[in-house]
């Protein structure tokens, strides 16, 4: 039995955690082990580096940011995600490459082509086998958010509304790059529905 | 008039600290803005991250320490080496990319091409005009750390002596690569006659 790797992406609100969630669940009733990690801050070192960046709003050069991101992600893959997959759990982490591209790209500071190659490097070439890109117009995650009583804040969050549709439009277009890696689902739907279709996308690779 | 970038190179005990003092001391008489500054920790951001390294010795993985240092410099680079030079001084740095390519490419993790890819893209492409090399038998530069009631003790000089070994012709073929950016000076000689030697080369740069 080998490992498996399935990133969820998509913008705050669109419903990540949830997902995560159900699909560890079914996974976990089917007998497998599962691992739910995310980045940043999947890591001990992780924390302090998310930490870093995010108590120094505005005062970090952005290829700094896109380097301590790179580096939180290096060492998470290498300390945690690969040892999981060599033992041949699931790993479902919210956020991965994807979202280092988009948000960062979609910031116009650094080139998506840039983000994408020092993102490769650090994880040692390591792509997730499924991505499931949980579409939502900004707007409507916005409205979820503030509705949450621990609505996490941080820089990202307080960019203008142009700079989500960016995001969002960067996510779609990754998607339509790599169709066969990614999964892309209307996150306006009802949560079990999504959990379905998630669930068909996950089985079809359980069992390839 | 426009700026000057010189960063000293070598390993420690090399004297470059006391290079840096004798030179900025002679450019300040000469009438030129003369800033002295050092990676890794040159910033506040990156006296955080160098702590982040330091303070988990042998816990990071080599990819994220790379990394790490790589965004050191590129906030280095970004808010004080680039404005600096810009308003016409001269930078005197204590380490930069040839350190890096120096130290991680004789950890034999990483190879030196990909470290200094990852620095230069850091650096958005900023190389030195020149880099002065003092050159020392690392047995006599461990001597002479020992002998220093400061010295400084970070992993990199726990290493074993054959490591040490490794950086010092690292540094040499980097010099031998590129004999127009390199000034290689024997450190085992006269501070004083080292000073005159480096004062040469610095005097035919601010000429040019």
């Amino acid at each position: 039995m080998s490992g498996v790797f399935i990133t969820l992406e998509g913008g705050d609100g669109a419903g990540k955690s949830t997902q995560s969630s159900l699909l560890a669940a079914w996974l976990r009733e089917a007998g497998r082990e599962v691992v739910t990690t995310r980045e940043p801050g999947g890591t001990e070192l992780g924390v302090e580096i998310r930490h870093l960046v995010q108590h120094r709003r505005g005062h970090v050069a952005p290829r700094a940011e896109a380097l301590l991101y790179a580096a939180d992600r290096a060492h998470h893959v290498a300390t945690l995600v690969r040892p999981a997959l060599e033992r041949g759990a699931v790993v479902l982490q919210d956020r991965y490459l994807d979202s280092s591209i988009a948000y960062q790209g979609a910031g116009r500071v650094l080139g998506a082509d840039e983000v994408r190659e020092l993102s490769l490097w650090a994880a040692d070439g390591l792509l997730p086998d499924l991505t499931v890109l949980l579409d939502l117009d900004p707007e409507e995650g916005r409205r979820r958010m503030a509705s949450r009583a621990d609505a996490p804040y941080d820089r990202l969050e307080a960019a203008p509304d142009d700079f989500h549709a960016r995001v969002r439009r960067q996510y779609l277009a990754l998607a339509a790059s790599e169709p066969a890696r990614f999964l892309v689902v209307d996150a306006a739907a009802d949560p079990d529905a999504i959990h379905a279709r998630v669930r068909e996308g996950v089985a079809g690779l359980l069992e390839a």
